[in-house]
């Protein structure tokens, strides 16, 4: 999906700061379009606008429409938060990351928030086409409003990535582990700590914790230098010969 | 996954109000335990308290602990927040939240984030289990404190709503594994593969091998027999003592 079709809609927000820290959230996920109904007084002052940190451009764009209709009015799909979970039907964040592509059908997705207090009305919530809702602790349910459009930024954001590359895992093979814990084994003999009559006993151990770990390739070849240093030593400590 | 089992352990954060909203955002998502390493003067101005709205509790129960090691010394899993994509393999919220039950295999989970302003050093980064990360707009990276928490919380939150019970293995505590890798330091500085003007760096990479296995308690004393009879080896093979 692209994110650039998506707006934010902030209905009558009442604390300048939690506008601002919305647009820092907003760019962290890379959403730009901000726009407000009834935006409360003290945008401009500086400390209202310190929580927009590097997001003072979307703060600065950010159009005030004077009815939700009209910030509606150019989406496809409007999707509208409630606090609520007895509203009826609603979709979580995650829902509504899969599924706003194939509803919005190519058009705008506006979000809609309501005030910090109350939320949207009923009035409101009834010119969105869906609602969406965060589940949250019953203990303190309400999420400050730039937190919980951080929420929905978020996955829309992971939801836009889907095409992203598979990320390469780079371990080290058996065989290559293999070989490291050879040369353990035998510098673990020469050092006294392996049981020369039952050396693989404890070796299956130490295996199955290294292979646990999925060792990097660079890993090993640490595990071998470690093998190297230690057989030098336990050969010398015991009467053998004295080169690494 | 039970969310009891979480942590959340803030290092050295230089903004009061960003502890108060770190923690609204903690008991929004179910998490309760706080740690604090040298917490920010003013933590109990009124002003700097609000943003905890409704969570005053964690805030006033938050422990502050002198140190990252003892902060996390109890927790089977430590995963360490970076702001930066370089730095490795680095698992995002969801794939934290995927992996957490099993890798602390029942025990605890401790979540770390740095200061503001500068992010966990890479000391400290060293002695997290595995690295994480929230990937974000390139135009806009940096998320501010408790909008990092949150996303995390709401992460684990979501998959603790999925997950079946938990798989009780038997994992070592951070604080286990740290006193043999400690043993295990000594004991390859005694036998020359450390660079005794260096040692931490390669002790990193084998901390963050080591734990990514998660060692049971039968294996981390495996390792420190291991440590003890190397050390021995080097020291004799050095012109040190000749006990084991």
């Amino acid at each position: 999906m692209d994110l650039s079709r998506v707006t934010i809609v902030l209905v009558r927000p009442s604390r300048p700061a939690n506008v601002a820290a919305a647009c820092r959230a907003m760019k962290n996920m890379g959403l730009r379009r901000l726009r407000i109904v009834e935006p409360p007084a003290g945008l401009d002052d500086r400390d209202a606008r310190a929580p927009a940190y590097k997001a003072w451009d979307i703060l600065d764009a950010a159009e005030v429409v004077p009815t939700l209709s009209e910030a509606v009015s150019d989406a496809t799909l409007v999707a509208g938060t409630t606090g609520r979970d007895d509203a009826g039907e609603t979709w979580s964040p995650r829902e509504l990351a899969a599924r706003a592509e194939s509803r919005a059908a190519g058009g705008g997705i506006a979000l809609v928030f309501g005030p910090e207090s109350s939320g949207l009305t009923s009035l409101e919530l009834g010119l969105c086409h869906v609602l969406v809702h965060i589940r949250t602790d019953p203990a303190q349910p309400s999420l400050n409003l730039a937190q919980a459009v951080l929420l929905f930024a978020y996955e829309l954001r992971l939801a836009s990535e889907t095409s992203e590359a598979p990320r390469v895992a780079n371990h080290a093979t058996a065989g290559e582990l293999e070989q490291a814990l050879q040369e353990l084994r035998g510098a673990l003999l020469d050092v006294g700590y392996l049981d020369p009559l039952n050396p693989d006993h404890i070796l299956v151990e130490l295996r199955r914790m290294l292979a646990r770990a999925g060792p990097t390739p660079r890993e090993v070849s640490l595990l071998r230098g470690l093998a190297r240093q230690v057989g030098w030593a336990g050969r010398v400590a015991r009467g053998g010969k004295t080169t690494p």
